[in-house]
């Protein structure tokens, strides 16, 4: 059951679960991942060069990894200014679109020995900050990324320091030791393990203000999904409760301002704490059934990630709730209320204020049927979330929670 | 006055107390230091040599330094044996010393890099991991540690895998970026920096049942002080204090039956919690006063360190604890009662139960005067511990101090 849990896991997942101190087991064990420094601050990114000479030392040469869009937006620039202004030389690579492929990471992988650099800074979303991470790890060996697909070969121990500037709030990717990367074929890859997580993340509320209210809604919604399956799912323990807990608190009293205000910079300092609390929380624990549908609902459809996974995760709350009843009290307690029913509640109140639903739209249901989605669940790119869920899927429960989804 | 705070502080301090989310203050900010994977169960160092494979990579030439009473009590040789049945070579290192010298970092530094060592584990208390970290950041460069006193000059990044196996329940250096290291003359010198920080501490529990219940007591009072330095000092923050809470929470319902009955692995898993987060907190904010007074009495009349700390905690507490009563109505809480009379009044009754007491004995007070503490207090090595306490020391107020922890 471990091994399972631990494909989606960054953590060092190897004593069996009995090791966990969860539900009421009175002795106390744990198992953490590493974390990355973060520093969360209005106009933090204006440090980024003096954190980097304080931290790796001075002189380096780094690889900036940015989202095109960072560069039109005058972010990429502004960064490359701040570094150099503090000594270091900086190399840009921003020729990749949304959906990173190992090609991208090969040729920053490439650009980056050839200019011998010797740091990695990741610049905007999750795909960026998941490029950015692998080719940190595979620089000094120049090794090709599709090697380390699904982690079949362990990735090398990370010797270039590696620090994340995210540009949503969401995926927690400047957190975590995970990174989605398709191969040629469109296919999505995860990549995993202890060398992927930064070490830091800088992660200035500015630089999200001109994030779209759809775009903020739905990646903070992920960032709550995180923190709901990692406080709900069957790995949930206590020292890691706390940091899901405080996930939830922040998103649940920023998303609604962040959507509505996207200026405003409390909400989206709220919101880059929820982001990053979930990623360290789902760091820990892996996630669960909503993303086990979220990620076959992604594939089969092309829902947007975070709008695939907490539909997934409102949908099929009843079922899942019945394996954590602790869990969904702790998340419902949170939200003012009791119960699996109250959290279930609170979102789509809370959806609903922002201007968004949580359940499918006509045009993604007819792109997807029960059967298909059912059998996407069980593949074993996408079991381990399934079976990381508090309640055991007994027969018959696939139908079921795919027929839910899709209400 | 950050400046100051950085001193004794692993994290990166750089931003105006402003930026953290103190108080009431509305904006979410914070700033935590790197964090290295943790591991706590009962048997876990026998997992020692998979978990350097599985994160660092199969194959390496680990250094392993360790306290000289580890080889004595087998600990050294069973660990040995653990890391080489995974494919490891092991080179050991155990000349040292309780009080941890320049003159061993830069010997053990030495072997290592006559043995082409590429990896780098500390098994002890609080001064063989201090070495151990040490040496893991110079072993590429053969630097001297003389060079990196008080960060003079900064401190290399560390490119060397580093893991802790602590055998007490106390300092907490098993997840901290500090380690103190004595001159040739005996001054003792903290080093600090983000490469001191390791990247795992494997804390097994039945490494700590010999620990005789003397030890016990103060080095668990120790980590009990780091808690709640760390949750009532200058620079306390949202998501740090919840770590410091979780430690002083452990500490309380764990310290009486640790003493009482060493070998209650229950008792001994909370302990190292106890002292893992109280770690980590203290690695975000710093410590305050009665680490300022702990530090001189130790250098003026070599009290042990975890009994002077809680000696100047519990001596001071009424005085510092009017600089944030907020602070120490949250640990009050966790003591079952309110404000910082009830913090003062449960230390006492704690200590009574185990049989010790906090407060100075006769011959230890004969080598301390008023005067001679309060001089040691304003010192350039032990300002920043006073300036970091949530209350400002005005005229008068060292000598008052001084006195008080002389009672």
């Amino acid at each position: 059951m471990i091994q399972s849990g631990k494909r989606f896991c960054s953590t060092l997942e190897i004593f069996d679960a009995k090791h966990h101190s969860r539900g009421t087991e009175p002795m106390t064990a744990f198992n953490l991942s590493r974390q990355p420094a973060q520093v969360l601050a209005a106009g933090s990114r204006h440090q980024t060069g003096t954190l980097i000479s304080e931290t790796f030392g001075a002189g380096r040469r780094v690889l900036l990894v940015a989202d095109p869009v960072m560069a039109e937006l005058g972010h990429l620039g502004e960064l490359r200014e701040v570094i150099e202004k503090a000594g270091h030389d900086v190399v840009t690579f921003s020729d990749l679109a949304s959906d990173p492929k190992e090609a991208f990471v090969d040729a920053a992988v490439e650009l980056g020995r050839a200019e011998n650099c010797d740091c990695v800074v990741g610049l905007g979303g999750g795909s960026a900050l998941d490029t950015a991470k692998v080719v940190a790890v595979l620089l000094p060996s120049g090794d090709g990324a599709a090697n380390y697909r699904l982690a079949v070969k362990p990735l090398p121990w990370r010797t270039v320091p590696l620090v994340t500037l995210p540009t949503t709030a969401g995926t927690g990717s400047e957190t975590t030791g995970t990174s989605i990367i398709s191969q040629p074929d469109g296919v999505k890859n995860w990549f995993w393990g202890p060398p992927l997580i930064p070490d830091m993340a800088i992660m200035d509320p500015e630089l999200t203000v001109g994030l779209p209210p759809f775009w903020t809604f739905y990646t903070g919604m992920d960032a709550l999904v995180h923190a709901i399956e990692s406080r709900t799912n069957r790995y949930r323990y206590a020292p890691n409760n706390a940091v899901a807990e405080r996930a939830i608190s922040h998103g649940i009293s920023s998303l609604e301002e962040a959507v509505k205000d996207g200026s405003s910079i409390t909400a989206r300092s709220g919101m880059m704490a929820a982001a990053a609390h979930g990623g360290t929380a789902i760091g820990n624990t892996g996630c669960a059934v909503a993303h086990n549908i979220g990620h076959a609902m992604g594939s089969l459809a092309g829902v947007p990630h975070g709008r695939a996974v907490s539909i997934a995760l409102v949908q099929t709350m009843e079922w899942a709730a019945q394996g954590a009843p602790d869990g969904y009290d702790a998340v419902a307690h949170i939200m003012g209320g009791e119960g699996a029913g109250h959290v279930h509640d609170n979102l789509h109140a809370l959806a609903e204020r922002c201007g968004y639903g949580l359940s499918l739209d006509a045009d993604e249901r007819e792109k997807l049927d029960e059967e298909a989605l059912a059998r996407a669940m069980v593949e074993p790119a996408n079991i381990d979330m399934l079976t990381a869920t508090a309640r055991d899927a007994e027969d018959g429960d696939v139908e079921i929670l795919a027929a839910m989804a899709l209400r």
